[in-house]
């Protein structure tokens, strides 16, 4: 293993002036629903939103402390990376290129801008972004600095645990997402020198998990980048930190779209928690394998918190509509006047809150003079849409929820 | 002064093992905005959402220690506080009675439901429903419990300033939100002893903001609670803690429905807090009141975070329109088949990802031939759609953003 416990001691003292000391936090409503006691160390509150701080602080300044320094650093990232670099670039007086793949989405391009990098858009991926990144590097003189595949990195993302161990001696269980690997790695090998009992558990996205194939020697399945947890969608696991996760994590879990939605929702709605897909990815795992943490003491690494905000938008109204809370109804109707004023009278009568309504003759299947209404509706939850619709049959208009 | 900072250590030693010990957490992005050094003490994560069960826990716990203790408890409130009162009535094992207006949204009325009280829904207002609370509890041998007008209860909530000035010594201002203005009391009465060249500043809701005229002696303006900081839209202050803020707060400020939409919003997408508006009324004077905090050590209690999911939504939205980040074009097109695809194309190729369309013939008046898009797009900002509006005009579609 390339990283030892006192590297990361090493990186605490140096970088703690410089990152966020982020707070551990109870949640007692989830840890009621769970059965278990859970907390989580809140990485979304570094000055970029994310853990990357940690690491991109530590090797940054020990590049700028080198004998001969870099003109600059660069790197490739569509997120996260990309921010931490510019952020502890801009600190250190060090320019920062940074080249970030084509589609990559105007708020992230902006907000790398606005820590004063200069972004370079190339490469229909990460991984052409990074021979860009490198080529562009060698020929300004700038220092690359690798996402995760690099000790230094690794040990200042470590750094996370001395503060989590420090807030929570008791904690037994530590549920870290994993992409290339480096905070779940640095963590790792803090806490099983701090603390040997401690369980480290992985936690990677199905859809793209090559870590848990590579630390099981599995084959690798094939992987899919296009998921709510892109920030841990990664294809091609670090070496220093696969050796590490190889050694220390005592499993990696795995969790669904849907169960990074759900966590989304979850932090936001329960516990008042911004979270992008990645930083939820850990809460995801603890309630979808809820058996393997009951009467656990678990602390989950929120390590990120740059969702965008149509995003979380679209994260809440959908769970609103999971949850009944929302609810479409399709009614139809004779086209004749004062139909629309019965049926929705009815509506408010039963106490639901109509919040869109659509009128469509013709592309119903309907007879000739019947119509279709397509009423939104704020209401009381699933029970509560169940008796609207009896109501309206009960009335002769045929109704269903869509 | 009927609250004093003895009893505000003594209900500190007495609940800090049943409420959580919320973080005080940096603001980096903020405090570079707007130059001061800004912390934000996060009672959003208390239990049940907010600072209410600081003394909700100390309130039932003297009831419950009294020789002759009440059979129960009872509360009038359509939201944090009934919210704080269940919660530590069922940790108790005390039944409570909470009575909501008739208007109290489902959510509320079913979170507080959910923590085991019995609620009763009566009166058009929190005034009604106080009488009817307070008769049901005469007739029940039930205590009632006043959210703020309570010696008890305002200790309680002073507590959050222990813990405030225990993380961070060095500030200088205090900004509390005011509604019944327990917290910034109970805040001002400990923080005015343990630093007493601390500045503690109020905060109200410019449409509802009676404790500023009370401790002003000025005369009494109208006041609406029809605010998106319902939670501090409080008619009646209390006699209690006016007489402490008349006596320890250096001033009250006042924000407006927009400054506090705003706040939300930043707390959103750069601190990753879920505030309501009530919440994040402290920010927004911070904001709106920048010169008065530049180069200040400010803390801001973000004192809730219980807002509907529908509303953070389209807060989140609004919030994406008015910079300009998403946009509604409205294009006159000749009603003839391949224009829609060149405009369509047009907006592609300027790099606007188009997520809504829509196509009218009937209520435009524009000539019969032709014909309105409104299409709604994401883009990169105000100067982007400008572009585009350009392209459109140059290519001989009239077009005007809405």
């Amino acid at each position: 293993m390339q990283v030892h416990a006192h590297d990361i001691a090493a990186a605490h003292a140096a970088i703690a002036r410089h990152v966020q000391r982020t707070p551990t936090i109870a949640a007692p409503r989830l840890s009621e629903q769970l059965g278990c006691t859970l907390s989580l160390k809140l990485e979304n509150l570094q000055a970029t939103g994310s853990f990357k701080d940690r690491g991109s602080c530590l090797k940054l300044q020990r590049l700028a402390q080198q004998p001969d320094p870099p003109k600059g650093v660069a790197a490739a990232s569509a997120g996260n990376h990309a921010q931490g670099v510019a952020y502890h670039a801009r600190r250190l007086g060090l320019p920062a290129l940074i080249v970030m793949p084509l589609t990559t989405p105007f708020s992230k391009v902006e907000r790398t801008e606005a820590l004063g990098a200069e972004v370079v858009l190339h490469g229909e991926s990460v991984a052409e972004s990074t021979v860009h990144a490198k080529g562009l590097a060698a020929s300004r003189g700038f220092a690359f600095v690798h996402p995760y595949d690099d000790p230094v990195v690794v040990a200042g993302q470590g750094t996370a645990a001395i503060e989590l161990l420090e807030d929570r001696p008791s904690v037994d269980t530590i549920v870290v997402p994993v992409g290339g690997g480096g905070l779940c790695a640095g963590i790792a090998v803090w806490a099983k020198h701090a603390k040997p009992t401690v369980r480290i558990l992985g936690v990677q996205i199905a859809a793209c998990a090559p870590m848990l194939a590579t630390v099981k020697g599995r084959p690798m399945p094939p992987l899919h980048t296009h998921t709510i947890a892109d920030g841990i969608a990664v294809k091609t696991p670090g070496v220093v930190t696969a050796e590490i996760l190889a050694k220390l994590a005592d499993d990696i879990l795995l969790v669904d779209e849907v169960d990074v939605e759900n966590a989304v929702q979850v932090l936001a709605a329960q516990q008042k928690v911004i979270a992008e897909g990645a930083g939820a990815a850990g809460l995801a795992a603890v309630i979808r394998h809820a058996d393997a943490f009951r009467g656990r003491d678990v602390a989950v690494l929120v390590c990120g918190g740059n969702i965008d905000r149509r995003l979380l938008a679209t994260v809440l109204l959908r769970g609103l509509k999971r949850d009944g809370k929302v609810a479409k109804l399709r009614i139809a109707i004779n086209d004749v006047p004062g139909v629309l004023a019965r049926v929705t009278q009815m509506i408010g009568a039963a106490g639901a809150d109509i919040i869109d309504i659509e009128h469509q003759r013709l592309f119903t299947g309907l007879a000739p003079r019947q119509a279709e209404l397509d009423v939104v509706m704020e209401t009381r939850g699933t029970a509560h849409v169940e008796q609207i619709l009896a109501s309206l049959r009960t009335a002769g208009f045929p109704a269903q929820s869509l």
